[in-house]
């Protein structure tokens, strides 16, 4: 049966790897200085109505995260983040590990509270605190909820006022930018951001995040920055290649499209068998249901458990580029069987 | 023409490109817990006859010195090096960044000095200085030389005289091992070294090293060091898949023997012409003629300038799973027409 | 006026300035190798019943607590303190600087929360989330508590249980020792946490905290540490001086009595006068009033403003080594003229 | 005997003291916001010919040194030095510590090599090298010698032909100031260097360093960065009243004359009995003789053993503000009885 784990539990795309194939014999020199990489850069800056930003391709989220974040911070700035930030709780404290200090505020539905931010802000002009120097969210985020222009619109005046930065960390950017309830578009990520990344790891590639550093002031000696971080690859070219592939021809929204419709449907499956389903955006499912039958789902589906309550344990279902409806419908079969 | 610039050029060597095709629709857990990361671990140890060893794959060279090392060290610890280690020139000051200093001793044909790598350790007594723990040497060198079985048993002796530890640097161990001037065998590298890696970026595959902690002091914890480092490949099974299918029927030796092949034969056709190149031990062949001549060398052939003199420049040239003879008769012919 | 700003506005104790003078023409040897220093270590291991102790002094409490606490973790391991933990909130990053991620507990009368501790513990069993490994708690807290026995006993408990690690940062230990609600023996202090810091710096000297390590598997070069954080103070006799002063005759307690003795007399002031004031343990006062009675309190006496309300404001006293109990009557005369 | 071991064996010079007492009953405000730290920056601004420098206050050498140079490079940046700088040997990787390579010359007379800074500089314009950014000499150098006025010329102009920074490590300043041989003016030093520090811990104070920051660039947040690393003194006033003290009536130049003078006079005596040593500058004197002799003079004047050799000692005499010309007399009868 197929399973809803995440939306890594596959090698890539098949135009992907036909793409690997397609130029195994082609030899490029090294550190994304090839031309794929240079043509993928310049899809990425159409995309996004950037033309002056910096592109950079990194090989995941948390090494994109720690890269960019130890970049911009200096040793006693501080960036905030929602409670749920995917920096300030599943990274093994690796923005901590390049020294710096990660303040949250608590999460509203997956994002950061602007009061609370604030708060923090002001509370910290006392000299002996950190300092708060970037905002960091994630969009879609870590529960599939997705930002809307006016909160990126807030968030960003927020940050303006009080001379801080933005950050978005886009591993399911796309995801976010097809959702139906989506009102962003591609450019006001690269409007309202001084930086962001559109996510590939989770939409089809074998590997790969791509940076965008749209603000002119942190674009310098930055592939250093990347060396020093352990993540500028040898053959950069395969990043290259890889966005090359998915950035044409709107592969990239496809394939997220995808996602987030197998959601959808598994979504309103599971209203017609009587369940109460967290609202879905993108392409996560959040299901609480009793313990037991938790644990049969988990078992056949592969679903992450992720909530253990008394009685009842939140299941989460993950769709990709991978999943087809009739993976759903064999989902809502054996619920109808075992509810 | 070929070029030889370097034995990262080419995207990987088509038995990889083929497993990938053949595994493209399997789901796989993430993060290297599969089942294909587990074989090839064991394929791995197996090798180097290190039942005990545990092994990660990490995604590049620069990333793994640095993940391995800052978990050897404490805050006033350094590791010691040749002046060449790549750790020390070429990797943008990664170490230092993760809070280590680099000490190092001259480099003999590549090779860290054995009488002073004694002196900076009885010298390094003093409280007010950093304390030695670590020593680091690559086989092959950064220049291609590498190690005799004689010289790794007086560096472990070195090391266990003065509680040090030994980690080899093994981007390219395979070239090492199938040398024909070596006498080290895999179990060697396994016997002294407390850890070691076997490359795999510069040898066929798309990226990826496996790290081998032999030290079962050395184990504890250390995927978190990964994850903290930004190094946890989501998905892991695209290294495991990779590595075994490098590792089974000895792909990985067949493709470094060809490299070193290539290079030999390259070596031997640049004698013929009158030129003299250094001795040839493994894929690097350095050839220092007159600066004009290098200068189209290097652009007929992707060459690297390696180091640039009064009159003369000395070029690298560099063999690959990929290079065949005919690319090295291309060199010949050319240079017969241009010298 | 005298203020009540903090316990360390005046330079230091007279009896430790007349050490200062009669040992002005010694000579001894630096970085803390000389009988002064030796003899303070031994009154510090005696006075805590704790023999096979290390003893260091350091600078100041940022310093001492970023030394051993980075000493201790590893680059994955976190420490988990009170939401109001020094560490955490007023010391601008300084672990987080030295790489680690600070955890914590919302604080209960400024104490860490023991339920949510464990909860912590346990949920980081993920390899995604730092490791916890160390406690810090704070004695007398940032608040004034102090910790019972009782109290010591299960957090001890939870550390043993768990294989963490207990720190008590004691930068106010001495009035926490001398409380009249206090059940805790200082051999108890050496008996529960692994390390600890009697503080000097608020308690009488001109600078000092001595780190106590009981623990003998952190003992192991910690003096490079010190050196390594720029802490290894040239004359370091002058700790010793200052803490063989304070140690002999019981000065420090003598001096730490004296401040609680103060705020005690402040306490019962403030009730006769009808105010509302927390329960004092220690020597801070904490006064909830109106904010334009605050304001002028806070001018005439230096008080901290400790947090602005709707209409109210909390002004918090602090008492020293130097306060005396007529300095106490001028704000009870100030207050019956002025509330 | 007066011992010759380094010039921080005493407490402080007795004016020092006497403020101490003087100003004993006072109450500061803490941090070095206070009026005497107030006037103690003026002073130093006074003195340099800097009236827009930022000054702070530190504790050490050390601590100075990190706090500065880890403010100033971003993670992939270096400082360059001399072989035998304070900051690459005898700081146990504090700079390392921070995240940061030290790259350095061979050292002339104790001097950075100014031919190989240039060629250290332009072979890092290499990406995957770290990026030279700040140069650090110390003047005094650790061997006694100093900087001319032409030499800092020449080091300033390289600095701001490749976009380096200079830092001038003055822990031992005020002896340079005053040496005979010197053409260097204080406001020199704040013209070339974008920061400097006056050490006091090797000049007659308890401890303290006071840092120049002259780049305006560079003075942003500054005492956040102290606070991070450890360095905010609790009671800045106490640095503030000991350099206040020493600044006035140029007591910082009469010591620093003190202890040159009585160097030069041991350095007459010395060749008055037929021994070489080195050429003195400021307050240290090294004297090369037979490995026997060289024990009994460490035994009696307490001085380092600088350097071993085969069948000699280079031994190392410190003279300082307390040092007096009997001292030195001593020492001449000695060796006249002994050598």
């Amino acid at each position: 049966m197929h399973k809803f784990r995440n939306d890594y539990s596959e090698i890539a795309h098949e135009e992907v790897l036909k793409a690997l194939i397609k130029y195994q014999d082609e030899q490029n020199v090294g550190y994304g200085l090839d031309p794929h990489t240079k043509r993928a850069e310049e899809l990425v800056k159409k995309i996004f109505d950037a033309p002056t930003a910096d592109v950079h391709f990194l090989m995941g989220g948390t090494q994109t995260n720690m890269t960019f974040i130890s970049y911009v911070l200096k040793d006693y700035e501080a960036v905030v983040c929602a409670s749920s930030g995917h920096i300030n709780v599943h990274e093994a404290g690796s923005i901590e590990a390049t020294g710096h200090k990660i303040l949250y505020t608590k999460a509203i539905n997956g994002k950061i509270d602007l009061e609370e931010l604030e708060k923090i802000i002001i509370k910290h002009q006392d000299e002996h605190m950190v300092k708060p120097r970037l905002v960091y969210i994630s969009n879609s985020t870590e529960t599939g909820t997705i930002y809307q222009r006016s909160e990126l619109e807030k968030i960003s005046k927020i940050c303006k006022d009080h001379n801080l930065l933005l950050f978005i960390d886009g591993a399911r950017l796309a995801c976010a930018l097809v959702s139906s309830a989506n009102d962003v578009k591609a450019s006001d990520i690269a409007k309202y951001a001084d930086a962001f990344y559109l996510g590939g790891t989770k939409n089809g590639l074998l590997f790969g995040e791509a940076l965008v550093i749209v603000n002119k002031d942190l674009q310098n000696d930055f592939r250093r920055q990347i060396k020093n971080k352990g993540g500028l690859l040898a053959k950069g070219f395969i990043s290259g290649i890889q966005f090359e592939t998915i950035l044409e021809d709107d592969l990239y929204l496809n394939m997220a499209a995808n996602a987030n419709n197998c959601a959808k449907a598994l979504y309103d499956k599971l209203v017609k068998l009587g369940f109460n389903p967290d609202p879905v955006y993108t392409n996560q499912v959040f299901l609480e249901v009793d313990s037991t039958l938790a644990n049969k789902i988990i078992e056949s589906f592969g679903c992450e458990e992720w909530d253990v309550k008394d009685k009842t344990t939140v299941v989460r279902f993950v769709t990709s580029f991978k999943t087809k409806l009739e993976d759903v419908d064999e989902v809502y079969n054996y619920l109808l069987n075992n509810k």
